[in-house]
């Protein structure tokens, strides 16, 4: 049987662009795994790691140009935000290249024995070590950023661990020329080229999951996608950690009196939020308790014309088109669902943005309208209306986790009367924003993209300096002669690292 | 149907001592999970945390002899392990209040906003809070250090999660004294008694961990319990988090030097090690690698007459000692495995402790030995005998994941020439010993109890202040006003927490 063939497409049009590839075999994914396990101990120097991740941010920028059009061509996100997009990639990898270089995320802990201890303690040393080979599962809506120089892989090369990186069918090309971009830099700092290994196909991904070489997982994407994902790598003999982010819905809540202050601007806020992107982030508004009467009224007014002068976009692929055009129809066609702003179809190739209205009293016991509380990827939000807190705090327990939770309050209510609000809207979510939008995500050690199922499979973050920790165990040295021991461990610190010896921080 | 009456037995006879309690039917567990979460916000304070962790180690300690003569009645581990396992258990109560006042567990990172960064960095303050109601299923070998009192729940109640334990049946009169007293230090420092709930029964344990309410799991236990557990939380519609320890065969290799320096000696402590608790802790030494010919020759003489002189014992229930006695028997019926000492039945009650031997180079490829590379619980080694590296090498790369793996050598190679075989078995196991054994397991900061799988589901510790990070979850507030920010993220820092501050400590 021949080799199934990769082709990049057109999205504007639908056309196929060029064969890029083809579908690995279960024998290609075998050959592949075992190629990065072989030479995963040349990552294990930290110095030679943050050159690399340096290096490939250099080639990626020289490679800009090259990557952005072929992006466009791929995904049509548009050159201005794929140039935002790879300026942001490339950052990430400089900033994981700093997190390697600092140390801390080896979390050393050093403790002299102690006999006085109950139980006495004997000398103990730990820190972390790479997981092993990590497969990492490329997002569709951010090519670059959450593909194959994305957060996963920057992360879990400055564990040290090598990458196999399955491409996200819906741009093969960029993939192939990010991969190379990424063996690239690797031979330019004299490691193998194998430390990143890039694959194609369906049944790929799932072959990959499932090889004993492979020790843990990264995925972004849809929730039927990676929760399938996530149970072939539970299911495994062997279990691995599987970090998937998947969905999320991300709750905006707008008080009376922020919306009597500012109903213009919210409306406008969250009209730019939730389309931008063709309303393909993650983070997309998805979901908005506004309050119902005239002060809603105005934001609504407001909404529908920043969303009414939106022009139709191009979504990443047509089966997204058809899932959301679906997605749409369903919602829409719900008994006292209303829709403002008609989203739908554009033109043959585009959607158009809208959004729906409900009364959230429909959304506090279960019922059909709770379609209304699932993502519709896209540019489409649901704006409930509700008559009274109680109302808010009904919808909002029945929520699934989330990515973001974002409040939107008056200027007098910063000063400690939304705080109930904030801790209602805690649970839900990964990160909460107060009179903020949540599409856009800083790469900040401070970040936490990732939130409760099915925001993520895991507690861990994607963006930010503590992705690292993913990739990592700790291994404790008991009574181990100095000359034995790893540098990191050694009792002179011959490598200036920050731990924390005896319990205390040194 | 009448509820099922859970009995105390005394193992040294196998009768039963009295009934302590009934198993919890699927309402029970529902109302006992509901009451955990519906008192989980009195946790939120860690003043009071601390103060009930420390009020638990004083009642403990004050209630210890009559704890202990349950324990001793229910397991027969003797008062004088159980009297030290009180004082650990006491003493790991007092180290998680000190973690708690600390605060570091919190991992405050703090970004001020930057316009400097690509993208642009809002303020952003992340921490990290409690899961929610935590699900320990206690141990049999540790009645009070790995039970209703122990490391997992001491490290959840630290961690702000209240706390749910399904008893271990080999100790139910031990959990309802320890749950009595962890509930009455609870009500002595004004939480509610619902911080911590017990209950009995295995299918109440199965209901336990499918809870909606139940956030994440403890578990310490076999392989086939814990991956039982492990997979029905996987399963969840929300899977949870599920923190196992199953099983560990905790592998020893001993060089050629090291049993000619000091092979009487290493021999005599291996055989302390191997039946201590009669073989019933999870760190037991399972298998060890030795030469072959004289110098191994010398070390198993001493092996041979040191557990001879070891008296027979007690195993924690009737259920273990027959699996004891049929693991011994299918192990040493395997062809050119000798018994040097015959492990199996000691009296009607009672168990021998014994080792095994066989050529190392029967187990360097798939074949029936197989049933030597895992664990059989009870006063058993089986000790291999290699005649060259090769041989280490490729048994080694066999085995399956360990909390231990542990090295003797001779003073002279520890200039760094053993180096090569202690990186060969760092991959194998959480914890790595040079010329100690792995019995005795120390609650320290750097301690790793834990490894690859089956030693453990997860890549944490059970053991240790950093068990604590199993029970939580960052949170990341972006462009909140200081009013509403946690005290923990406010800008003066009220509680004098340590944190990072913009990518540096501070």
């Amino acid at each position: 049987m021949a080799a199934a063939p990769v082709w990049s497409v057109d999205p504007r049009t639908g056309n196929p662009r060029e064969q890029v590839a083809v579908e690995a075999t279960a024998e290609e994914v075998d050959r592949a795994v075992r190629a990065a396990h072989a030479v995963r101990a040349s990552l294990a120097d930290r110095t030679v790691r943050a050159a690399f991740l340096r290096t490939a941010a250099d080639l990626l920028a020289e490679a800009g140009e090259h990557v952005i059009e072929a992006a466009d061509a791929e995904t049509a996100l548009g050159p201005a935000r794929l140039t935002g997009e790879l300026a942001r990639t490339a950052a990430q990898l400089r900033a994981f290249a700093e997190v390697v270089d600092e140390g801390a995320f080896l979390d050393i802990h050093i403790d002299h024995e102690d006999a006085t201890r109950t139980p006495p303690w004997p000398d103990l040393r730990r820190y972390k070590i790479p997981l092993g080979v990590v497969a990492v599962y490329a997002a569709s809506n951010f090519p670059l950023a959450f593909s194959v120089p994305g957060g996963d892989t920057a992360s879990a090369l400055a564990a040290g661990c090598p990458v196999v990186v399955k491409a996200h069918p819906d741009h093969p090309a960029t993939s192939e020329l990010c991969a190379s971009v990424l063996r690239r830099a690797a031979a330019q700092v004299g490691l193998p080229e194998d430390v990143l290994i890039l694959l194609h196909g369906f049944e790929a991904g799932v072959e990959l999951v499932r090889h004993p070489l492979v020790s843990a997982a990264g995925f972004t994407g849809s929730v039927r996608g990676g929760r399938a994902l996530f149970d072939a790598a539970a299911a495994r003999p062997a279990p691995i950690p599987f970090h998937g982010e998947l969905g999320s819905l991300n709750p905006v809540v707008v008080t009376e009196a922020a919306a009597a202050e500012r109903g213009e601007q919210i409306g406008a806020g969250l009209a730019g939020s939730m389309t931008m992107g063709a309303g393909q982030f993650c983070t997309k508004p998805g979901f908005v308790l506004a309050p119902a009467g005239e002060t809603g009224d105005r934001l609504l007014k407001s909404l529908t014309e920043a969303v009414s002068d939106t022009e139709a976009g191009v979504l990443l692929d047509h089966r997204m088109r058809d899932a959301f055009l679906a997605g749409v129809r369903e919602r829409a066609g719900l008994p006292d669902v209303e829709a403002p702003v008609t989203p739908g179809a554009g033109g043959e190739h585009t959607v158009a943005a809208g959004f729906l209205t409900v009364p959230a009293a429909l959304l506090t016991t279960e019922g059909p309208h709770d379609a209304l509380l699932e993502e519709c990827f896209g540019p489409v939000t649901v704006v409930a209306r509700y008559t009274s807190q109680d109302e808010i705090t009904a919808v909002l327990s029945r929520l699934p986790g989330n990515l973001t939770a974002t409040l939107q309050i008056a200027t007098e209510e910063a000063d400690g009367s939304a705080a109930a609000l904030l801790a209602a809207l805690t649970p839900l979510a990964g990160r909460v924003l107060v009179n903020g939008w949540p599409t856009g995500v800083a790469v900040a050690p401070a970040q936490q993209h990732g939130g409760p199922y099915p925001a993520s499979t895991s507690t861990s973050t994607s963006v930010g300096a503590t992705a690292i920790e993913r990739w990592l165990r700790p291994v404790s040295y008991q009574t181990t002669p100095e000359a034995l021991l790893p540098p990191e461990l050694r009792e002179d610190n011959p490598q200036g690292l920050p731990r924390r010896v005896d319990g205390r921080r040194a």
